[in-house]
């Protein structure tokens, strides 16, 4: 059982429905997501050609950036209104799309860039899971 | 001259368009709602009648996390594809409005309410002119 | 092998020494521990006790902000000069220490709590050892 | 009077002290120079010679993060032990003398980097104003 579980399950605005698992999927997805991303854009950095990387470090840290206020506003788990979750995990499923395409273009390479893709394409499918769920 | 527009001015990848100065006004605008609320959201903590404000201080946390993020991936303009930039400036619009109407029942109570929903009102605008400028 | 250990060993910047393990260790306990106190905070807001646990938000809230900053500001290992990251991780050992403290008040109340508790103390730890370590 | 003056002065925990006009000093010039930080280090990408700018967009990012945790936790004011503002203040304004020297290197040809290294040392000079009055 992980912490987010654990910790959801504690929650004492427990929905109980269906979408909890969802929820927490994709909690565990961005975080893990925002810390590749975040790792990806240093590597890059840290590459000969770093020139030609520009791109894909813009796109990780915009993935990290969006990665991360995802996680933090599914933890608040507004109640009633999912107005903003659903824009929000719409616009964090954009930004892994756009980060794991970019990243694979690299794969071959940077196998950073092949990890990150892995991880960008985990968390594009959770947002998409829970956006089906809400 | 604002620190935003000087950046803006010396960024090598400037577009020229009219969009620079409806973009600097949403970096801006982001930046000040962020710290607006991170501020509300700890004013309301403070108040006696915490237990009513507590849709307030979530609302006020979601926002704050979306301004920063809207903010930093502004800033970084990535270039061609909008996809994202608009996908997350609409999910920032939505928290910016839930914000304000939340404050705004707290706002002849608490001025501290009064205030953030003022720059809620503020960045939400900001947002929907860069979206329609876009 | 976890992902942050995947990135770290695919990193161009690899230092090679036993330093990586604590690193990794400490990256992976800050953001586990950023989740967690997220999480915290806003089941704390959810409780009928509210006003009773608004310390305890605040040093949720502030907890994971430090572990967040510092788990981004590891991920870039500037090279050489050690000093900033030692100033963060020992700030970041202290809000550990604060928010697990604070948490403990509540753990038998509140099972979040108690989780979040468990979390901060190995995020301190992890962050001593990397002290250590440097 | 600006907005962070505004809720300062409508906060219910303020202190009356003199720290208080240190304090705002320091939350503006906080965001002040996460704002441009974030814009140097993408700026910076944006370079021609950007293999040659790396460790000034590691800085930049570094401090971008630091002004921003530093902002949210002072922005929390939280009571009575001042522990955890102190070292983590501490922290930023290492980071912003990395980041401001860094910067000073490149300003002759960048003149992002030009007003990137005024950001921070104002935001230093406002850390450590702080970090005397505390």
């Amino acid at each position: 059982m992980s912490v987010v579980e654990q910790m959801l399950d504690t929650h004492p605005g427990n929905r109980g429905f269906g979408v909890e698992g969802k929820l927490r999927a994709c909690i565990e997805a961005c975080g893990e997501c925002a810390q590749v991303c975040t790792l990806c854009a240093d590597a890059c950095l840290g590459e000969r050609d770093v020139a030609e990387l520009v791109t894909c470090v813009r796109a990780d840290l915009d993935c990290a950036d969006l990665c991360e206020a995802t996680q933090r506003v599914l933890s608040r788990r507004t109640e009633g209104d999912d107005t903003l979750v659903r824009a929000l995990v719409k616009a964090c499923a954009e930004a892994c799309r756009m980060c794991g395409e970019e990243c694979e273009r690299h794969a071959s390479r940077h196998e950073h860039c092949w990890v990150c893709a892995e991880a960008c394409r985990r968390c594009e499918s959770a947002c998409r899971e829970l956006l089906a769920a809400l």
